[in-house]
């Protein structure tokens, strides 16, 4: 997978070792407990989808420039705080292939470790002249914190439906991708109706993103993706295949379900004798994600040619093929 | 206790209400489980220390602006966020005479509130026109964080020197005391050398509020804190009299002590046959305490006379003389 997208990112790979830079002098310290646990970080940003996603709509509007580099590596530190943070509140052992920080140095680390990201991405950002930058990040931000804590205020609502649940990916997951994409339009001195449009597309990418993710979860195996699976259900969390089958399922297949959920231990292959059906909604679940991806790429149309607008549409497929 | 700090206020009072509605704004949301979170946090609010310190130092340093008011507010928030995961960190049951957010609501949704807290703080900071709050704010959060995970990777660490918790402690609360000192004298214009002042005056007070609250930590009593208390030693957390105490008892106390405290069981009481010792080594840490007031005081001579020069030089003193 990661070398689909490391030939997406072609057209910014020059660019990519300076954001690498950037995000290791930022987490420099002088404790060695704190370098101990950067380093493991590190080992989790294997896609750099986000500061590929900025620089990419940066070079397709105009071209990269220093402060492109700074948020990229901001956002990417970002999103690294959010995984430390979710490994925390999902309890899980594995993330790309290695134990998380929270099973290697237990929650407190964890916690103050995503705590400790954060802050550094701030700082980071407030390197840059502008405020723009320090304001829009500041605002996902926010938006990011509330779709988490939707998702956790849902716990065990076995009837949410399907609005609630994209409202809660809008926020948790394509807010931050789509504040890249702008970002980089932004600040490539792009106008402002393809500042919105390069939003636009980064928030149906991002959805579709977190479609395809909660699929994985249900459908992947941990050797595919290298992270703890089968969670959301265990923790409460539906996702969108789980409310299509609870939505079409006869009523007393919904009663069992649900009491299966309740008592984490809903399986998917405990669906036999609607396995048709359960196949049915994971295929509905990838229709809506293609969907997205269709939105997505229709957002770029007006884009000039350019190797960078290429690799923002392939990256749009890209997101719905992946199989981790 | 709070009688004290309200007439300490006094020179800012009309001031705070203003920080109070700049807090209560920044917070809003449309989402009925944050609101309900936010609305405990709020009960957390009580002292307002913080905005007080920055307050204070404007005044004392020229007057109060808009900066400073907004600046109040995002330190209130820093602090709030601080507290929320500290105690969950802490597995704390209560806080300020009420039950914690963890234990209202789970260790999740704590974590997520603390980031929610935080993400807000920056934003609200981004309102600022100059970025020279949000850079020192930004610095001044990664070296709060920095102090934290040196605590925890100190726990349980029994020979733990007092040059490591004064390192801490610096780290972990004095940072942030400092820069509510230093942003109030720098928006208030004051040259370089008078904001350095005060950043060292936020800093002794810091360390002296410290060392005083680990020292109730260990001797004082649940109702006169509203807190959970003697937590420090069953988290393997060596606070200045115990140092003391490890140090300066006998090789077969000593012993029985790190037993006591390595099974999460010590209780001051424990040490009888050298309670003498036991009371020398808390009155050492407190006489520490008030030489760091003595300090801070001194830092407030050159500042012309003024009703907030004398209530930051009773601030200091209050700082000692507390119970909870």
């Amino acid at each position: 997978m990661n070398a689909i997208l490391t030939q997406l990112s072609n057209p910014v790979a020059e660019h990519l070792n300076d954001v690498i830079q950037a995000f290791d002098a930022e987490l420099e310290s002088d404790q060695p407990f704190v370098r101990e646990l950067c380093g493991r970080v590190r080992a989790y940003r294997g896609k750099m989808l986000r500061p590929m996603l900025l620089l990419l709509s940066a070079r397709a509007c105009g071209g990269v420039r220093r402060e492109h580099i700074v948020l990229a590596a901001v956002t990417e530190i970002v999103h690294l705080a959010t995984l430390v943070h979710d490994d925390v509140l999902d309890d899980a052992d594995i993330r790309r292939g290695g134990a998380t920080i929270n099973r290697l140095h237990g929650n407190e680390a964890a916690v103050l470790l995503g705590d400790y990201l954060i802050s550094h991405a701030y700082h980071l950002c407030s390197s840059i002249e502008s405020q723009h930058a320090a304001r829009r990040i500041a605002a996902t931000t926010n938006v990011v914190c509330e779709g988490e804590l939707m998702q956790v205020a849902n716990r065990g609502n076995w009837s949410l439906g399907e609005d609630e649940y994209f409202e809660i990916i809008r926020r948790k997951t394509a807010a931050l991708t789509s504040v890249c994409c702008e970002l980089g339009a932004y600040f490539a001195d792009a106008p402002p109706d393809r500042v919105e449009q390069l939003a636009a597309y980064g928030s149906d990418l991002g959805i579709a993103f977190q479609i395809v993710d909660d699929l994985l979860d249900l459908t992947s195996t941990e050797s595919e993706t290298g992270k703890s699976l089968g969670r959301d259900a265990d923790l409460g969390k539906l996702t969108l295949p789980m409310i299509q089958f609870l939505r079409r399922s006869p009523e007393a297949v919904q009663g069992q379900t649900v009491q299966a959920l309740a008592a984490g231990r809903f399986r998917p292959a405990d669906v036999n004798g609607h396995a048709g059906l359960f196949a049915e909604c994971v295929e509905y679940a990838g229709g809506m994600a293609r969907s997205y991806v269709q939105s997505a790429m229709a957002r770029l149309a007006d884009l000039p040619a350019s190797d960078a607008r290429d690799a923002l549409s392939s990256a749009a497929e890209f997101v719905v093929q992946r199989r981790s």
